[in-house]
């Protein structure tokens, strides 16, 4: 039987086949998300993997449904795996929002799912670091999330010459528009187009590109001139000036081909990339201050803004880089039983360094000395540890399995001698 | 809008809301399990939450698809959400166990999902704790992971007052039936039968007890009395000793009332309760030598043993004995911002702080300086960090928020300083 076409199994490590994921390396990852974030006075909450799924429909229409594990379930609901945190988001703080002095700073790990076209190597699900800040309208807020999504990605060996944040806003594009819109009759849908042709400036032709901007009664060059001569907006420069002030100015540029495919963004936008253009966007986000009045029914309005990091880029870089670091899995100490007559007191002695913290294993059943020292080198442990017989009694030999160095005993000693060894 | 019902949103603490979860002490709860497992030398794996459906009837028969949130996929694909991790795991050890020397000491941290009847307080999701031994047929595994699942509730604070390890075998069972087996004319329905009937034996009334068992030709009276007669088999027996010698024998106790509902366990079972009879079962498992070789299509045949701990009773019962934490998310320190020409400077030395890997917060837009010491105890800040002008420069003045200690300093002596008061 296999698995679902789209879906991981995490292996422990080590496993010769190099495509297959590992849930070491996926906790090493979690642990420095969350450890980053708590550094920014961010918190954990969680949602169902499971919601209405009217919550992201309100949000991007039927059209996503498209892209969703969709169904419904035994009570007659519609309901939908997550494709997004955002709206759990939303619909949490505005079910209990009063509950919390603003600004909140919140962060989850979500494994998010979409029923994506099947192509070599494309999920069906990741997981996906979340960090949002709610009821801040100030700049202050957008750097300081640019400055998080900058400092996890330092946290995993990258550097300036590794990724880069491209900047951008979508009031610069609406400053664009605003004078062409009335003459150009672009509505709503017009200027979505809009957005879906300057988000991909970079992967189509140019005459691809020329085309579809056409069609809206604009020109590449005119498109690619503004580009090129817009400066900064006073809120992008109090990012800027921001992120300066934090000794972060390398990690990020004004990029205005970025403009995010959703529809909900409001202010701000930007996306991570790895310098050499290898990979797909890193993470992305923005400013999104109509979503939580939209998801709460009108009742709640508050400014909010948010990214996300997912882990398949993320991996698949820093094994690219050489940035996944040799994790140690091993055994504080493996216990050998030679002389099956000392198998309780071993146990007992087992008991004694688990309780102790240290991590240790022995041969479950009968094993030939030997194949014991094999298991213990195979499973990482750092040192032996056997029971003998002496003349006054029993004896514990510790070796370390490095240095090779050995220490003696009796066995009350044994959690202090295995941690001097 | 709401959560869909039976599944729960986990809110950062504090929430007045008694019965809200918290993604706090969830993380809590994984942090232990994760760390007792690898003190075993148990190591981590996973799976997708989604799976053929078929991965589940295979096991469990075509009954099980009442309870579960199972759909047909845009691929045309029958799915399910898992309900239970163990079929996952005989996958995933089939597929690639040669690459794994044996026995394989595996757990994992599943979010499993069934469609239970809608009652008060009856959830349809919850996380579990699921520890393996796979490849290891001696009952010298057993007790391996009974000791684990003691030592993991010992872990929370839990002592032998607290819970109790009920210990059986579905051997025993088979020795009670095989004799009347013929002459009742019990079929593969009525032993499952029986087996459920014993199940409930604690819950139903006697007359219950007494009914189901006389329609299968027994008395509850004949029943009874086997169970409080029988002896630990040879196999219980040494899986008593080998507790034993681990100090463990208070923490469990022979009960042949316990059979698991599951039809696929093999030889020993066993179930953790609390010793006053509040709650449902805190863990429970058993040998299930079959199925691996079932889920392989008859390639791989490999003993195989394993238990489930859920998170949901497990909080409940922590909550009734005073055990959970008071877990300290609190920040090492909040930084005032009094004089906003110092904004820059005040951001290059959170960053320095977060850099040292302290938890820092400040305040993104211009507040009243007593609003943001208020804001530094709601957030359980340490310390307060405030720049100030001096004759020569700019002073960094730490202060303790709990002992009120002061000491002040130069900017470039941030972390030290604050480390320090």
């Amino acid at each position: 039987m296999e698995r679902l076409p789209g879906f991981r199994d995490f292996y422990p490590e080590p496993l010769p086949d190099r495509d297959a994921w590992s849930a070491q390396v996926r906790q090493y990852v979690f642990e420095r998300w969350r450890a980053i974030a708590r550094r920014y006075g961010f918190v954990e909450y969680d949602g169902p993997p499971l919601e209405p799924l009217e919550l992201f429909t309100l949000k991007s229409g039927e059209e996503i449904v498209k892209q969703l594990f969709d169904f419904v379930d035994k009570g007659g609901r519609k309901v939908a795996l997550r494709p997004e945190m955002t709206p759990t988001l939303a619909r949490m703080v505005a079910a209990h929002q009063r509950n919390y002095k603003k600004p909140l700073k919140w962060f989850a790990i979500p494994q998010l799912f979409r029923y994506e076209k099947q192509q070599k190597g494309r999920l069906r699900e990741h997981f996906q670091f979340n960090a949002d800040i709610i009821g801040e309208a100030g700049a202050a807020a957008d750097a300081e999330l640019i400055a998080l999504l900058i400092d996890t990605l330092r946290a995993f060996g990258l550097t300036e010459q590794d990724f880069v944040v491209r900047l951008s806003s979508r009031k610069v594009w609406e400053e664009f528009l605003e004078p062409k819109r009335a003459k150009l009759g672009l509505g709503p849908d017009q200027v979505e187009a809009f957005y879906q042709a300057v988000d991909k400036l970079g992967r189509d032709t140019a005459a691809e590109s020329q085309s579809k901007l056409a069609a809206l009664g604009l020109s590449l060059d005119e498109v690619n001139e503004f580009i090129h001569a817009a400066r900064p907006t006073a809120e992008l420069q109090s990012i800027l000036e921001n992120l300066a002030a934090r000794g972060l100015a390398a990690y990020v540029q004004i990029d205005y081909r970025i403009v995010r495919g959703l529809a909900y963004y409001t202010g701000p936008v930007y996306e991570a990339f790895d310098r050499k253009g290898e990979f797909r966007a890193i993470a992305g986000g923005g400013r999104y201050d109509n979503l939580i009045r939209l998801v709460s029914g009108g009742k709640i309005d508050l400014p909010a803004l948010g990214f996300g990091m997912g882990d398949v880029v993320l991996v698949e870089l820093l094994k690219a880089r050489g940035l996944v670091p040799k994790l140690d899995a091993g055994l504080d100490a493996f216990c050998i039983i030679e002389d099956e007559t000392l198998r309780s007191d071993t146990l007992r002695l087992v008991q004694r360094l688990r309780n102790a913290g240290l991590a240790v294993d022995y041969p479950l059943g009968e094993t030939k000395p030997d194949k014991q020292i094999k298991r213990a080198h195979e499973l990482g442990a750092k040192r032996t540890v056997k029971l003998e017989r002496a003349a006054n009694g029993l004896l514990v030999r510790i070796r370390n399995l490095a240095s090779r160095e050995e220490k003696t005993g009796a066995p009350e000693q044994v959690e202090t001698l295995v941690q001097s060894t």
